[in-house]
């Protein structure tokens, strides 16, 4: 695990790549079986993405991890969120408790849960004064991420919990994007205009206070982010090194994992988005990062709530790709040109 | 069951309506849940249609039928369809011994398959030189249909299998809803381009030859549709009549009740669309019925593939709703406005 930026860039620098082999043995088969060719859509594509990564020709989903990041932000302070910051370790509770939407959607998704809280009683620095961490915080909240991943994983999905952090991750994307601060700012969990117009405001200071590293991914990750999202950061690297299939959850999840992609071009290639929520910077930043949403559903509660609920697309997936006759088995006419 | 048209259209314009009192009652309880409001977006309103339709403050989907209806189409004899007409004997034959894409889909959606074929040996007529069927031979079909719902089922998923059909609901479309035929047509199992015009040719004379009914939804139905369309709409009312919730395959599935939706207006309440498909009149034709999609995957295998794809959503739908803790229960606190 990386201890400092030059190790993280180094490991960025040489991904593995996914297996060519598997993929070419698994659409060898999704070639005959009894449907015209391509009319499953992206659950073909699904069902290669997974044997690609996995390395399987028959890819599977017996084990799948759902990793949520909990996370505090100074930036809170400002006013920019519906919601008071305790409500993060409220939720934590409400996690371990089993009440939360992540629950449920876990045990009818078939998929592990497993919450990692980061110092919620130490919110990270407000990132419109300075950088919200320090190089050790952030490479500490990236290791812990990245030990969440377990080797035997078949699929490792992403997700959140920290109030505040749609205002990070708007300022993530315009600090590495540009544009203009208010296309990457939305309600979050239910914001009022005043508390909108200062999430705006927070998000262009940031991008301001921050002007002498945005050539700099890694550092607007550490500048701009939250340990939550270094984290999640973390976790998609480790399944990267891992060769595991990742599926990235919301706004949030897809920000944590944004200025990878534009440290390492090929990052995102073990990544499918589950979904584009209700957030509007979200589909934008899903278009940046070349990623297209599996499901598109209006949600916007974090939680991992969007990839929890896109497992079974893949499951669907698996169970035509696996289950499937083909034509000659079946004795069906094909195609007659 | 109707034995005429007469009774069709008696029981049409006496619908049965939702239950209101479930569903306020349910939504109360969401209002509760643990989570910004809306924040799980269309899996909210998911919850709640099937509370109302269900007549039940904590809906279920303990049973669910998926009912794929197959036909044959006297109009395949002008080459608009990539595969032969035997294929659709030859799939029955593959969903019977469980190879089919809509075997593996049930299984892990955990819906019970039903597939009745309708005299496969005996094509409707070809619609561009008279009527595809009989006013008996329309409504035994219809009937067939709508036997197959059973009471005790707590969701309907309607389905399809039928070479050349399609182009049968272009035409149905075209008539109902007039444009320009090239508008309804897509490539459906991948027919080439001299097999895309000679659809645009049969879809255009199909609105022509019965240009004498077009004012009449039912008779469009019946002159230019097809057994298993018809089936799939009488499904759909023996559904409405019990109340129960139904989800909509795809551009075939929504073609056979557009007639009904076009007769009463309000007929398609219970419905919902489980996704938009690949075929590019169906988007459009959804737009038309006041639907809008659950998924769009890319998929244009018909089968009852889409709704049987979109049925873990409605489970993802009522796991929340049902298991979620209350903001009180969790000592969450709510929101600051």
């Amino acid at each position: 695990m990386p201890r400092t930026f030059e190790e993280l860039h180094h490991l960025l620098n040489a991904l593995p790549s996914p297996n060519h082999e598997a993929r070419a043995t698994a659409k060898a088969r999704n070639d005959l079986l009894t449907k015209p060719q391509g009319a499953l859509g992206k659950l073909e594509d699904l069902a290669l993405w997974l044997a690609a990564w996995q390395g399987r020709d028959v890819p599977r989903l017996d084990k799948v991890q759902m990793l949520v990041f909990a996370g505090n932000h100074g930036v809170v302070a400002r006013g920019v969120s519906a919601f008071p910051a305790e409500v993060t370790v409220q939720m934590v509770a409400n996690f371990a408790n089993g009440g939360a939407a992540i629950n449920q959607l876990c045990r009818a998704a078939g998929a592990e849960l497993k919450v990692l809280d980061l110092d919620l009683d130490r919110p990270t620095a407000d990132f419109t004064q300075g950088p919200a961490m320090e190089d050790e915080d952030y490479l500490d909240a990236l290791n812990k991420g990245m030990a969440q991943v377990e080797e035997d994983a078949d699929l490792v999905c992403i997700g959140e919990m920290g109030i505040g952090n749609t205002t990070v991750s708007a300022a993530i994307a315009h600090a590495l994007y540009g544009g203009d601060a208010k296309e990457w700012i939305g309600r979050g969990t239910g914001v009022d205009d005043a508390g909108l117009a200062r999430k705006a405001e927070a998000v262009a200071v940031g991008r301001a206070t921050h002007g002498a590293i945005l050539g700099q991914p890694l550092q607007i990750a550490r500048c701009l982010g939250g340990r939550e999202l270094a984290a999640m950061a973390g976790a998609a690297l480790a399944a990267r090194l891992a060769r595991i299939p990742v599926l990235i959850d919301g706004y949030v999840a897809a920000a944590a994992l944004a200025p990878f992609h534009v440290a390492a071009r090929d990052f995102l290639k073990h990544c499918w988005a589950a979904h584009v929520s209700a957030e509007p910077g979200h589909g934008l930043l899903l278009r940046r990062m070349g990623l297209s949403p599996l499901l598109d559903l209006g949600m916007r509660l974090g939680e991992g709530s969007g990839a929890a609920t896109a497992i079974p697309l893949l499951r669907a997936a698996l169970a035509t790709h696996g289950g499937m006759a083909s034509f000659a088995d079946a004795g069906v006419a094909e195609k007659t040109d």
